[in-house]
């Protein structure tokens, strides 16, 4: 599937207001991380944070609430003085399975921001991680799974000596 | 169906913001591609992308995500300046048993972009392909049964010659 | 039903924004046309077109389909320049079973546009067809049952000589 | 019911946007009709027309169309030149069993245009039978018990020899 | 419960915006009166009348339908000339088994008015009824048990001798 | 869980917008009282308050109803004058199971209040109770798990004299 073409991710390079998230899929002894590729669309308007899963009946509970508290922060950060005129769509792309968790919040934030900013993210880098609605990073499981997808998609399309993975420091272990 | 003039189709000149789509329909050992005429109705407006499929219930969670990127893609390209202040309709015709998968999100935008820019497309050649948010064409399934139903159906209607399809790059096997 | 006055229908004069669309009741065997007066209410507003069937939850799919198919039509051919500022109620009067299908669009955009033209429609002529996005005629089944139900209804009222029904092209067999 | 105050209703003198409407309760030997005070309250506003019923989850399919076909006749008949502003709400008071069937359009009408011209309506006169959008009158069902079930409340709350019943010409049997 | 201020509820001194409503919890032999302490909040805003209950799915039906008429009257009542701008909230505090029926709409009715004209209710007198559309009082169920709830809560937290309860006149049997 | 970091909680120091909430988890003799951190982001809009729990489905009636009394509280408090021009999202960090009943509403109040008026909260205090409209605490229930459930919390991060508890005067036992 990654090494014939099939899921468009890149592994190198900078783009804007794309960014590789890290998602299980499977269980127990037989699960595997799998990369996905998260773009956000931001343009004018006043429809704010876009869930395109949610719309779609493709996303959780704990999905939605994860985006939900990305609106929250952004509010609070950027929105003290004067109200947010912003339309901005997140989905995941070529993701027929649906998703749900909140372990990619943190990851759809920077794409976010990078598609507003217009501040382009290194594609070999992957990210992984839950936010609150003050930024601060929280936990999430199955990171061993989820680098080890990452670094299996690296391989298939060229290692680099570049790459790596953003996870958050409470998951570090040392 | 099409022989005798029941279902409206075009494999001839040229139509503004009307397309021919390739669907599957059937699975395994008879399934076989059915061309759909895909029709966008654009105006002045400020209800956005209609997905008529959607509004009717005849629409399922894949499609209604496809469209949905194509309304990212939207604002994205084009109301980075300005809000878009648009209402475009899209719609199967004919079509009576409802629409699923991403496979005609590229083709959807096409009919749209044609309908908007008031740009002619070519009825000879059919189209199949998803399509992310940042306008990248993405790989879909059933390729050679569409193009077959395409070309049963020009069969018909008279072979010019001119007549094609366009496919993702992916699928292309050389 | 028909003769003795239950349910309002005309086949002679002429009446705006009325018309009398053609339905198939029952099946097989004993299926036979129904002739429905529907009626069309446009008036100033911004509500558009509303179903008044699909409010009603009387309304199934593919009949919402054509009536959002109108939608697109009118917003198509008559707001290019500026939005339509207009609200327009259409109802099958006396249908208390529910409609389904889309065999009366092309009646109901008759309907719909003698309305707002404020041109009368001959109560004579009966219509039958579905109609696209592009204002083209799609045939629809059950032609001979909908056309001998009118001309039962005709003759109980009183055959006139001027009563006849519009049936789309593809339906007329030579 | 009616003999003890429970039921407040008026079978003498005149009242604005009240109107005395009568339905069926029950089925086959024992059915009989009952009489239903309906009042209309109408202020400056947006909302246009509210079926309280509708909205509390107690009105049926057939009530809901109509009260719609009611919204688009006051639309054809009134805002032609410029659009309703006009919030008016409808309820079956003291109905607690819900509400369905379309045989008090006509009752509610009345109410309506009473309430917004401030004209009274005689409260010895009830009413039933169904409109359509072009403000036809309908035929009804089970007339007899309408007439005999106003007749009973009249008979306890006292015969004036000005009581009467309004029904559709159609349900006239000479 | 009511010894233990547990559930807070006045039967002395006076209130704007709240006031003591009365339900039947249980049922036959055993069913009692159950004092409820409503509250309202009316501020500037354009929400209307918000039926918290409704809004938090614990409000039944005819419940609803109070509310809606309580609406209606106040439209009636207070915006002939003017548009009502307003947000008023309704609630029955520290009830958590849901409400329904239209027994307290008189009740929320007054403490809607107390609290938009801030004129205080006396807590030492409950109240029970049903209200239409015109402000006319209908009688309700239950009235012994609803008395008997009262006093018992008065006794508990002191009777005073100028505690009481309003009913409905049809309530009264002499 | 606490002790290891994957839960963000602080004990010390003060927040704007940020409080320590208790609930009750589990049954009977193995309940326990589990710390949930409460923020709130405040910014400019007009979305009022935003329940995100209730927007993800992650909410039961009754905690709905407890934000909704707090919405009427803040109007009735703050916006006699002029209409609250604001949006302030609600959530439970990091809590997966879903939140129900309201004893959580005080606390979820004040993280607001801090908020809005960038007043920071002490973190060595957690906070249970329910309010009503008129900003009255309201007594709660599984007092003794909540404060031992605090207790443990601070014990592994660090008990420092200033940690405490604010219960519902009525929950108080001498």
């Amino acid at each position: 599937m990654f090494d014939d073409g099939t899921y468009l991710i890149d592994v190198e390079g900078e783009k804007v207001g794309e960014i590789n998230g890290l998602a299980v899929v499977g269980s127990g002894q037989y699960s595997f991380g799998k990369p996905s590729k998260i773009t956000v669309s931001s343009y004018r308007g006043k429809a704010g944070l876009i869930n395109i899963e949610r719309e779609a009946r493709t996303s959780g509970s704990l999905h939605d609430k994860g985006v939900m508290i990305i609106s929250g922060y952004l509010g609070h950060t950027f929105a003290q003085d004067k109200p947010l005129a912003l339309t901005a769509s997140i989905v995941f792309e070529q993701l027929y399975s649906g998703v749900d968790g909140d372990s990619a919040s943190s990851t759809e934030l920077y794409a976010l921001l990078s598609s507003i900013a217009e501040v382009p993210i290194k594609q070999s880098i992957a990210v992984t991680g839950s936010i609150n609605q003050r930024g601060e990073i929280q936990p999430i499981g199955g990171v061993n799974e989820k680098i080890e997808g990452f670094y299996r998609v690296c391989r298939l399309k060229g290692l680099t000596g570049d790459q790596g993975v953003i996870i958050p420091h409470q998951n570090v272990q040392t």
